[in-house]
């Protein structure tokens, strides 16, 4: 064989692997980029859209729910507003309707909260808008009266020494408000709400005023828990402050040093007691025993009725499972919709489900979980393999319908989070620029949430639970 | 040569072609979807949205604003906000600041405006919240009494024949809520008030009542324009009336289909009065030839303060320049923010400007136009060719971080949409499933502006513009 015979089949032989491969790479860019959906894809999931849209169901039972009061774990009004749940499940026909029981924490605000200027001067006689943090202590009877020192951060206070001991420690650093993702700002701030008063317990100081974790510049106090007492540390009270008093507080600092403040609080924590997680189902048609969780925690904190956080979540949850019933879709695989317990405490009732799921001969192949707000959709996290989620990109033009934009890689959510043996876990992700100026205070009412954005997000919910339901993983 | 070589030969050229062809499309693939940003351009996106939120600058300009009140044009509050405006550029540093005077309509609503149902039975006296459409004449001193015929569309009107003579036509088609896209909705049920008058008008009717186009179900009249009289057909007044009251008025008419309403109302077409176009720029500091709009209307109804609509898009506009300052940004081409007189009712202010663009010797090279509400960014719509489109694609992940999620192809803005001679026009795309509750009614106030939504708008319009003056066209 001569030398440019060789050449030649060489060149030939490099050609089409050459071309081989990119046929292949180009393919991939395509299954990369376009999953199949049928045109029945297409059409149930517009159907989910329109029927949400346009019935505002989720929206009106949010208002039965939220008519009944706070549903904080251990209160009055979470037991009726469980016994709702479970009653509203099966009116709306779902099966095996359950109430799960559990023991959750029982923590009251009680009547006094009270914080006010003591000192002679100008700012004497001044209350300040403040709440209870989540698990705190009471004060004594009759508050706690000291001097107050000003603090951004933990290791300023620590810098501090002996000047904070006998102090309220007032954490004053507010929530970054430049950053885009404000679940990214409030991440960045929370730290002084769920450490203050161990940190504070620390220095010797007697109390923790915390500037209040939101978006919302106005004097709404935002509560949430405090994170608990670890042994060995000195219980001493916390409370959020709203933001308008903050600054008054601070400036009232930088006039008299010297001020003092009593902090009267009657909050306590009595023991935990029976409370309860309600679930649902529609039993699939093909595969019964594969289970797709959508769930929220029904739970919420005392001074709104959790309308976003989380009973619109919750009541999404239903929706959804509702939806399937309204349009008359029998899914493949089983729909449960979970309301957890406790999310805001100690996560029982998260703890409870994963236990039970974990011991139960059902597969969960994937639960989802909405707690960001009943705001307009933006996309899905998906906790699973990569390969999983790039498939699940195909999906997006079914869910476009609905306002979703993207499936990335990502955790899911606090309750769903909690369960170990399911294939795919995915969290909710809304347009969350308002979501922080409701959270944990009395503006999370039901006033505060649009009907069509939080029936998008049903919607979505529904087309891709209607996916898992008919492709499995 | 043999047979074989030859056949070696044709095969090699033929993967070599393909080959190429191959590369060729596969790097076409790339371009469409990934256009070079410089590292610079991603970190000054960066800085717009960061500044955006943190100062909410332009929030409290639009406080500022509406303090003042509405902006009807041809209003006293107009001319106010005119001057504010004026002077608000020079003090913000822009150059070239100017009123460009035009003529522009001057309907007033008046004192008067009640609907009362008046015959003898279980609703008389009920009184129904009513707004006179703008461009409405008014009823003759004391109202016009009369019975009501409803209809859901022109077409059921014509077939009523006689039936409609001396009636009040009531028109009470609801914006359809079950799509998804609430112009869609709007575009569908808005004819009922640019066209009701005339339609009344023709089959003999005495007057148009109009079920409010919003999505918001309550009882507040949403005005708007009511097309005009053309000639030659009797002007009988027109106006909106509340959705919940819509519906009340259509349940008693099926319990007493001769109840008879009085239409009371003193709105009345004045002669054409001057009013202005604002602008301001800041002149580009390598082509200052080249123009890049930026602009909102700046009249609105007099129900609200139009904070929405559109005096926070103005707003945005303004504040679009004002990050360039603040940022030490100095632009290639020239920044112009145009706030529009009168685009609710003929667009003179649209026209005055258009018209100034064509005979002008600047080239303008883009427009933008803001009159979606100040919500959560989602996209640009872009007019102009294709291929600059996809070019355009390549800017997301700079404009990504202002949540802006796809430029595509369509439409601009009543006002920008006027200028023959600019490349390219844009429409600012907003999350739009709240933006009908405020829509032309006294739902449009300041208090229903959320800062970050607003702020977020300013800032993506700012990479947008930014690109556009760095790159050019």
């Amino acid at each position: 064989m001569s030398y440019k015979k060789g050449l030649r089949q060489f060149l030939v032989c490099t050609c089409v692997f050459v071309l081989i491969l990119m046929i292949i790479s180009c393919s991939n860019i395509e299954n990369n980029t376009e999953y199949l959906l049928n045109e029945g894809d297409i059409e149930t999931a517009g159907q989910f859209v329109k029927t949400a849209l346009a019935d505002q169901k989720g929206y009106n039972l949010l208002k039965e729910l939220t008519d009944i009061g706070h549903r904080l774990s251990g209160s009055e009004t979470s037991l009726q507003a469980i016994d709702w749940a479970y009653n509203k499940m099966l009116e709306l026909g779902f099966e095996n309707v359950t109430k799960q029981p559990l023991l959750a924490p029982n923590w009251v605000r009680g009547d006094i909260e009270k914080a006010e200027i003591v000192t002679a001067g100008s700012h004497r006689g001044k209350e300040l808008r403040i709440a209870a943090l989540g698990g705190s202590v009471g004060t004594p009877a009759g508050g706690i009266t000291a001097g107050v020192v000003e603090v951004s951060s933990f290791d300023e206070l620590r810098n501090m020494g002996e000047r904070a001991r006998g102090k309220i420690i007032f954490f004053n650093r507010p929530l970054d408000m430049s950053l885009l993702n404000t679940f990214s700002g409030y991440g960045g701030a929370v730290d002084q709400r769920t450490q203050g008063a161990q940190q504070a317990a620390a220095v010797g100081g007697v109390a923790a005023l915390v500037r209040s974790v939101t978006t919302k510049y106005d004097n709404v106090p935002h509560t949430g828990t405090m994170g608990g007492y670890p042994d060995g540390i000195e219980r001493v009270p916390a409370a959020a402050i709203g933001q308008i008093d903050a600054d008054l507080l601070s400036n009232a600092l930088n006039d008299e040093p010297d001020l003092q403040i009593n902090l009267d609080l009657s909050a306590k924590n009595l023991p935990y007691k029976e409370s309860f997680n309600v679930y649902g189902d529609i039993i699939g048609s093909e595969k019964p025993d594969e289970i797709i969780v959508i769930g929220g925690h029904f739970d919420c904190w005392d001074k709104g009725t959790g309308a976003h956080d989380d009973g619109g979540g919750c009541i999404q949850a239903m929706e959804v499972l509702d939806l399937f019933i309204r349009l008359g879709i029998k899914p493949k695989r089983t729909l449960r919709a979970v309301f957890f317990m406790d999310e805001e405490i100690a996560q029982t009732g998260a703890n409870k489900y994963a236990e039970y799921a974990l011991a139960s001969t059902e597969k969960h192949v994937a639960a989802i979980e909405s707690d960001r707000g009943v705001l307009t959709p933006r996309g899905f996290t998906a906790d699973t393999d990569n390969a999983l989620i790039e498939k699940m990109q195909g999906w997006l033009p079914a869910l476009q319908q609905a306002r979703i934009e993207w499936i990335r890689p990502g955790g899911s959510g606090v309750d769903v989070g909690r369960i170990s043996n399911v294939t795919a876990k995915f969290g909710y992700f809304t347009d969350d620029q308002r979501y922080f100026d409701y959270h944990h205070s009395a503006n999370d009412v039901f006033s505060e949430v649009n009907p069509r954005e939080m029936e998008l997000g049903s919607a979505a919910m529904a087309i891709l639970v209607y996916l898992i339901s008919e492709n499995g993983f």
